[in-house]
């Protein structure tokens, strides 16, 4: 099958927070475009992959960016000793063969991007390959899925307001204090008071965002943390590896981190 | 026949607010070029496929977006083993074959492909096909319809006047709550009263617009509440993923738009 | 004959205003490049047709943006199985085998566009392709014409002084009440008196240019207010949809315009 | 022989004005660099055609402008059949074969342009042809020539000191009242007194300079309303059409430069 | 083997300045993203260039820079005579053979070079190559790191949180003046004494940074001197050519800079 | 042997100013990055032409621009009747055959021609070729020298610390009156004294820097002037066209200049 390089072959680690699953599997019955909204690193492209292994469908994942082109998603010609060749791109792909296609970081993505996906998320349902004058209509089990992190917005890097609302939403966050500790010891494999002594670093550093940290450490930042620990390293060098040095260069801040580190072991 | 995939094959649904189906119907009558203006999900797209449908024209949409170069609507060469082979944009098809070219979102095109629309617009009703040295001139069946967001432009990005002036216009907006109930209740498979109740979270959204929020919920977002309650989500909840969460990230605006959500069901 | 597509096979209809023909017929006696100066559709483009078909020329247009390159006017190779070939661009076209070539709104064109006639508008009559190392001498019967309209132009994107002082000048505006009114119903179908009252619309709408109107309605604009009360349109619904919607989005401008409107009939 | 159709094949008409002709053909003899400075439509392309030919050189012209690449000057690959194939662009063309090579407008040029003649400006008289890895070593009759309007030079377009320092220069300006009724009277083919009338129009104009008018009517202008009148046109008439209504669209200075053609006549 | 040309085959001379090759190899061992900070000309790149010949793998480089394309490091379509033939990029090498790839100066790519690592360094290990529609996983040896130097960001020119947290961190300075000077002995070839000469220049430079200079001299500078003095040249004149004429232009620091010299021989 | 072309086949004049020889030498036996710093047009191509000449290496030069690519500099595939074929540019020609590689003007490079020489000036000694997956090992004898005009720097153009401090530096002037008259009278070939009253204007135009002049005239400027001299121009002719007319369009600067060559002769 064309599209089984991109099935997932066991079961992504998913904690819920909340009746997210549920949401998700009613507009996914109806295949609505859903928009999932969160700060970096808080478990939204896991998240995808749970559902995507949980509903049995394909996942086609495209990280966005600004040189990102239309013809990117949608596909081009290719030039072959025979001449030119269509060659589908990854969008086309989920929307002829049936898989969810997630587009992550959907607001760094051009004008073109986003426009090329508007037929797609109304009652149409049909994503037109204009170089090719060819009208895909969706696969039944094609859906829509994108990630957006409104920390990040600014005035002149929004999503339209046309295509915002083309979209319901489901929102995430940073997983409360005993559930990312149990996903920190499942992942980084160490013991739960470690890893509870590594989340209160992680919860301290998100009480520094706006006050000069841009934002707080993610569940990321705290695994990483905890294999560092599982490899030997001592906690206070391993938290400074790998949460301190890369969250900040200003020396306040810096001395604010080391001494929340400080505080936890 | 060329055109036959851009034939819609059943009545696309639309309910009236005015006289703008005898307005397009006299205005088509005289291939006049056409502008839609409105508000994001009141319905336009639907129109045209309404009165596409009702004149028994094929209809060919191209969502523009500041990347679209006037090949992308008019044509290219292709390079097949046997030489360059020229192949006609969606435009050129259109006006070669005698269909209803939608453009979608015009302001958002480049200035090249609000020129190439020119000569079409006026007595000469012709397109050149200018890396072709070919004057195509316009099958008697096509007219060309833009569509037009006056919310949105700012000085930087309008139509030009001299593009302006080539366009009648017909202008939509909101359907009065009747209506609007109605055609949710028939998209969203729900009963009548539940209709009313999903329509009023409508218009209490747009009752905030210009007060922090951008625009308010358009018919499509009702839609979505009111599907997600037929696959068995509450109503709050509902409104809460397909409303809520999509229109704003501000705290207070959400919470203005909770207690319309509480206020209604 | 290579330019016969670019021929009129019947007098385009044109009202004169002045002695405009008999200054064209001067300087183009001369071969002198011409330069059409007014608002938009107050018939530039229907005198230059109508001029070509009274000299008998062929008459090459091309609608010039801000993404046109000198390419698309000169020429370009194409990739054929037998490798390149050289495909002459509309200009050239005009240069070799003798037609009246005309570019509207030559002020969108970038650099590159209006440099290249510089040759053709001097004693040396040339035109270079410099990708080929060929120096086309023009036809005894080329005549190079351009577009401008004042009233667009900013200090970011105007003609060159040395563009400029190439060519002469005639300047166009909207032509006089009665001569209007019977253009009015010549083309759009109705009797003298509706077409004087769509006229008296348009007059008060070019009253409120300066006022907030970027432009008056064009005489263009009053045409398909008059097709359309021929169509079976109520007068004021046509002017509504012709003249109103197209020109503005503001309320009071709207306000204005629809008790001209209402004054006329 | 190659750059045959790059000889001027009659004297072309020019009218000394100093000492430039000696002083060119000092610098010519020693192949030195030259920048022919002045205004707009003053003559200097008229003299480098003029010394081309009394020298006995080919003339290779090319307008510069903002879009002219390297490659444009220098060559390019051109894809064949049997492959790619060199072709030597103009300057490439004039420095193996021996042309005075005329860069017009030469502040007009990018960056990449101007650079690539600095090789051909000093002892090593070469140009680097990078794509091919070939060193063309420049015929001894190559002379590189330029042209430079300092009155539009900015701050953000001008020419490098490293680029200016390669040349060396003559000025020129509108030729005096005698000589320039003169040159109007042979290139129009009016009487000698009707000629005189026009200059004065002309330097009325050029009074105004600095008053409102960016520049004032060159001899270019002033042989068009001569043309005119020898085809009939009224002397006021034929001044309006090729000097006033090119010049400026200010009412004022429209009113100012009719009072001085009314004055001439 | 593929990446043959890759491995380092003798050791390069590195001399640490605290615990960072433990916690290198800790992060190695969980085959973490890790990102090296530091000042330019610290010895980062001797030391990842150290660590892969330490752990034995090969090391693919990169030196990012703002027109490095996703392209360029992913791979792309080669025309060839039987058609387009797909070749891995370097980053593509790296994932595909596994070896450690080294993204320099990272803050200066672009964002699609960015985001197109994001896949790589979470729990998904793998790189989508979109133009294939292949999902390439990453070989088990496989690595990133990438260099950051925190003295250069801006505030337009910087990593986006989404990616910085997707790293540990390790930080680099000066190495100590002993230390240095041993460096500097080593690789210029002379003795102590002259050695710590040299390094007492470059401290004295480094304490004039944020005073007019913008870095102090960097160890590679202090070497280059060093290299001079072993050829020959005076102690004066070596600082003089490899420190004080490439650091600034300003006179009032050189002549610090020069005074700063002179004290120290 | 491939850089044949690229030797140079007999001795360039020299003049030499101090130390710079011996200097070059000395990092020249080392193969060290050399930087030339200095103004336009006093003598830095001359000097590394002289250097390549005396030390009997091949010279590849580059004048860099801001439109030059990596690949220009690098190498690219073109396309052959039999497929891609790869052809080296003229920094990997010098490289892997031990050219002097002469970067001109470096600062005018876009950033990837900057970051492309990294590699090949640190230990690595080696040259990327990334759309190939090859490094080259520089050639024993290769060496890269850049120049650079500080007088030009301003912020966003300027080189980035981690490049400048990769290079040792000299620093080029002009040259004392004395010696900077037996160049002008050995280049130009006229006699001592003219030659001393030509180099009295250029000293004086240098004076003229900074008070409205943005350099004072270069000895290339003044071999100019007196080439024409010994051609038969009179002194003060040969110095205006020379030397005031390419310096300046200031009336009160011009006069100043004016001034000075008339006290000189």
């Amino acid at each position: 099958m064309v599209l089984q390089t991109y099935r997932l072959d066991r079961e992504p680690y998913y904690c819920p927070t909340g009746d997210e699953i549920a949401l998700f599997e009613a507009a996914h019955a109806d295949r609505m475009p859903v928009m999932l909204k969160g700060p970096t690193g808080c478990g939204k492209t896991r998240f995808i992959e749970h559902m995507a292994w949980r509903l049995g469908r394909p996942l086609v994942t495209v990280a966005c960016n600004e040189d990102l082109t239309a013809s990117d998603l949608v596909g081009r010609y290719l030039l072959e000793a025979e001449g030119t060749v269509w060659q589908d791109g990854p969008l086309t792909l989920a929307v002829r063969h049936g898989a969810i296609c997630y587009l992550d970081e959907i607001v760094e993505a051009r004008a073109d991007t986003t426009v090329v996906i508007h037929p797609l998320t109304d009652e149409r349902r049909a994503l037109p390959l204009d170089k090719r004058n060819e009208l895909v209509a969706a696969h039944p089990d094609f859906q829509l899925v994108i990630a957006y992190n409104p920390g990040y917005q600014s005035v002149v890097k929004d999503l339209k307001e046309s295509t915002k609302q083309r979209f319901a939403a489901l929102e995430f966050g940073y997983p409360a204090a005993g559930i990312e500790a149990d996903i920190v010891a499942h992942e980084a494999g160490i013991g739960p008071d470690l890893a509870r002594q590594v989340v209160a670093v992680g919860e301290r550093s998100r009480n520094l965002r706006g006050r000069g940290l841009e934002e707080g450490a993610s569940t990321r930042m705290l695994i990483h943390a905890g294999r560092l620990i599982a490899r030997g390293v001592a906690p206070e060098a391993a938290c400074r590896m790998a949460i301190v040095l890369p969250l900040t260069d200003d020396p306040d801040l810096r001395d604010a981190l080391a001494a929340a580190v400080g505080a936890c072991f």
